[in-house]
């Protein structure tokens, strides 16, 4: 039996785009000769759709859909995502369902079981966990059909209930299938793997894992769709970070293949357990190595250049600008958008004030020169001179503050959406994921834009992602890596007045957001009590500014945003 | 048996200040010699504490509360909201846990079964449902104990598939006791009566029920804690916005209560069905007067109050700023913020551009000087001009356009900030649903703010509420009331360039928003197809503009930000 793993890229509620590159590939996989053909989870309306589910409208759409899908399904196995009405009266509404339609006709559904809903996840908000499990036949063989997160329920501790594969197994499938939307966070790289590799080992069955890709907003699809037969050798790898689409062979292919080392998988210790999902790195002191090791750099970059991409041509743009100082942060977005959305569509402003330093220009439009893309420099002084004198009555003869430093950074932001507003740009934002966390950054200023690039890159990541970046030459100019961090906004200011050092910060950070551990735990790692207690109050004090930003392409396992969910009133640590 | 409900707002995460609520009435209903003392879900850390449950510290503090409530048990039952955590391996780490304790020892516990995971609830994020459920005996009574949403399964199409008092029945208890953080919506007042009601009529058996009160960030609850006998009397209603504490006794009162009319409940037509959840009025020409009946706009306004007071008393500030432009929308907002924080905490700064009318001003002083509060004007006309001049050689001779416009009010929003900066208030922003909902707005302009009063209330419903603000005598000048509305960024302009008039706008809106009501449905209402899809794609297309929007205090039960959650790079209807 040939079948065919289709790894495409959706665009949530577009159905006639999603229907045309699903249907494109039936035709493809039937010249080619294939029996069946496998598409992602809920890929009919992409993933994930959220409250468009609560619609009827949208709802309708997806069985449109299916209808559409099934009348290219002659001498062809379908296998599609797409929600499904529960037909009975108790529970919500709708089921996660993987169809296969055969002959014009269904010849069998699957239901999602295990419905995460945590981080990024709410699957439970619209789906009734499915309670029936059965093994589907298509042409002599019985397929156990699961979605994503069925399969991932392994472990001594696990966070469902029930395990779909442990009911199905009772009915003697020959084939595992599974469809999946799995998102890429750099923390979980070969725990794909690894659970497909312990499902095969467990069940003794070969298993066709289809995984979409593209970037959803925030959220980053990374492909890399697998075929593992049933001693756990991969037979096929799919790409990462692009669209594929790939045959195998499963009758003459598999029962022959001899052990492929290059293609066999090298088990690893991954714990399966409920902390699976949190963060794996458990020693205080190689938390920077991690974070900064090359791998996980080469993959973040790669996901943040799908993610801007995706967000351009999915929101039906194609022109980013953004603020250029000078520093790490925004010479790091502009080579990232420069080389998603080529140099000729990305446009730097360079916007000095009275506490610019010199260098800070020359650095911005050395690193333009560079990349190649449009610069132009705007002096805010005047408009900060403006600002200043309509606020003499107010302010009187008060000291220089905070406020004076944040109508710095807002004249920027103004400057730079009148721009954006006038020609069509978005916005980049250039915060890193270590300003977010303790609001280091102004409030419709800095903080401004339609995307944030690094919004869940620490500053130490930043750092090497400059490096990665110039690995093959010099594009970001040395200056701007090696000088110290500045706002610049009064004078001889240095992050450093505010903020502890950076490698030191991002170990706290990274201690509490991705890992949730308490005080306690990461004072025990050594660093002084004050310092922790400094820096947990400074990232929940802050959870109002966060609540404000824009959306963050998310790379790590607990990014901000829609995977971190904190009330703003609350008061703890804070 | 003397049973008190204490009605308590609580601060989430502050678990000293809420002890200490919750211990000081234990000992006042030790004094008024009460049997047993009920308080509301998860009242030991607060409700909603969202992602802090994910914090094994939070957990242990929660713990650390349960034995400080239980030192306070002597010769008296406490029955207490806090998590649990889930002694079995399988399925997530915690329940909502219902907890009785009596001299000193934890009498016995009860599990939330149905787990509210939609709108502006996330419960299964964090707890797995209980699957065992049993009586509590207390001082010779069998006790049936819930949390919230597990009385609220009824109708012939419930959400959940377990119904938790059909299990507890069956163990013949002699009451039944509901824990809740039931939040208000001006659509829900009737519905919790008539859900305990039903209960009460169904299982023959009288119920305390004992709701939390107090705003999270943008979540109100609203009281109104219950106690029916089992004949479907009301036998105590409690306090709706404020705190209150009751005693009634079990077993004196009820069996002798006469059917008392001036309580006995008048049963709604109400179903209990899975649509309860979505918005229930039905004809699409009453929309319009639901939507601003007087009962309801009285509930609104009390509810804003709340939310306004309790945002800034949990934050830690006490003054409020905003922008006072003489439109109905800021002069509704100043109103409310003066009730709610006093005169003397509020500043209203107004900033004519060269395109504002000189009634703007007038009206706005007018405004300030009826309510008592401060207020400055600072003309913008010269910063307009500096960012002109600085604009000019990127925007050369182009036309006027929203650039222009967005240049305005984004100065406002930096003149704001830079007062709420140096003085320390807390910016409120004036925006109303029907903007929000179109987009009509600027990011980081008049969509600034800390918190939204009036981002949940519909324009039509700005105008009742002002009416009712001006029901002892005229606090909001007629003027701005009767005046058109305009946001005043170019010469002559009005809403009603860009937006269908309010009244239909609003009522399209409603349909799409509160009842998911798709184009053809809202179509056959009679408003034209061409119109219908043009709002529709502006709701659907302004998604990242809201994304990026401040907390909006939620009156209706489909507000935007936390509790409706759209894909921003989808396209649907778009």
């Amino acid at each position: 039996m040939k079948i065919v793993l289709a790894q495409q890229n959706y665009h949530i509620g577009n159905f006639e785009e999603n229907l045309k590159k699903i249907i494109d590939a039936i035709h493809r996989a039937k010249e080619e000769k294939a029996d069946l053909i496998v598409f992602s989870e809920l890929s009919i309306c992409g993933y994930p759709p959220r409250d468009f589910l609560e619609f009827e409208d949208f709802i309708g759409k997806c069985y449109e859909g299916i209808d559409i899908v099934k009348e290219h399904t002659q001498n062809i196995g379908v296998i599609v995502g797409s929600p499904m009405r529960n037909p009975e009266i108790e529970g919500k509404d709708l089921f996660n369902a993987a169809w296969l339609l055969y002959q014009k006709e269904v010849k069998g559904v699957a239901h999602k079981t295990c419905l995460p809903t945590y981080d990024v996840f709410d699957e439970y908000r619209y789906f009734e966990p499915g309670y029936q499990w059965n093994t589907i036949d298509f042409k002599g063989k019985k397929i156990a059909l699961t979605i994503c997160e069925d399969i991932w329920n392994l472990g001594d501790n696990p966070l469902y209930r029930i395990c779909p594969m442990d009911e199905l197994i009772k009915q003697h499938p020959d084939l595992m299938i599974n469809i999946s939307a799995s998102p890429f966070d750099y923390d979980h790289d070969e725990d794909r793997k690894e659970v497909i590799r312990r499902n095969v080992l467990k069940y003794k069955l070969p298993m066709i894992y289809c995984n979409a890709i593209g970037s959803q907003t925030e959220v980053v699809f990374d492909g890399g769709s697998l075929v593992f037969d049933a001693n756990g050798n991969i037979i096929k790898e799919l790409k990462y970070f692009e669209e594929d689409f790939a045959m195998v062979d499963f009758v003459n292919d598999w029962s022959k293949m001899p052990n492929n080392n290059s293609l066999n998988y090298q088990p690893s210790a991954t714990s399966f357990d409920k902390e699976m999902r949190v963060a794996k790195i458990n020693d205080p002191d190689k938390i920077i190595d991690y974070l900064t090791a090359e791998n996980n750099i080469c993959q973040i970059h790669d996901a943040l250049i799908l993610g801007v991409r995706d967000y351009f041509s999915k929101m039906g743009f194609s022109k980013a600008i953004l603020g250029s100082s000078g520093g790490i942060d925004s010479a790091v977005t502009l080579a990232l958008a420069c080389e998603a959305l080529g140099k000729e569509n990305v446009r730097a402003v360079l916007m000095p004030s009275p506490y610019s330093t010199s260098h800070s220009v020359s650095d911005a439009e050395q690193l333009s020169k560079n990349l190649g893309n449009d610069y132009d420099i705007i002096p805010i002084k005047n408009i900060y001179d403006s600002f200043l004198s309509a606020l003499k009555p107010v302010f009187n003869d008060l000291p220089f503050s905070i406020a004076e430093e944040n109508i710095q950074s807002r004249t920027r932001g103004n400057l730079l959406m009148a721009i954006a507003n006038k020609f069509g740009y978005i916005l980049l934002n250039t915060s890193n994921k270590s300003e977010l966390a303790t609001g280091y950054g102004t409030l419709y200023g800095d903080m401004a834009g339609g995307l944030s690039v690094l919004g869940d890159v620490y500053k130490m990541q930043v750092y090497a992602l400059a490096k990665y970046i110039n690995r093959d030459g010099e594009v970001i100019p040395k200056n701007i890596i090696s000088k110290e961090p500045s706002a610049e906004l009064r004078p001889d200011q240095k992050d450093s007045d505010s903020l502890p050092a950076y490698n030191i910060l991002d170990k706290v950070l990274y201690q509490y957001i991705e890992k949730r551990q308490g005080p306690k735990e990461i004072i025990a790692m050594g660093i002084e009590e004050a310092l922790v207690k400094r820096i947990l109050k400074l990232v929940n004090t802050n959870e109002y500014k966060r609540n404000q930003f824009c959306p963050i392409i998310r790379v790590s396992c607990k990014a901000f945003s829609v995977g971190r969910r904190v009330p703003i009133v609350g008061k703890y640590l804070s």
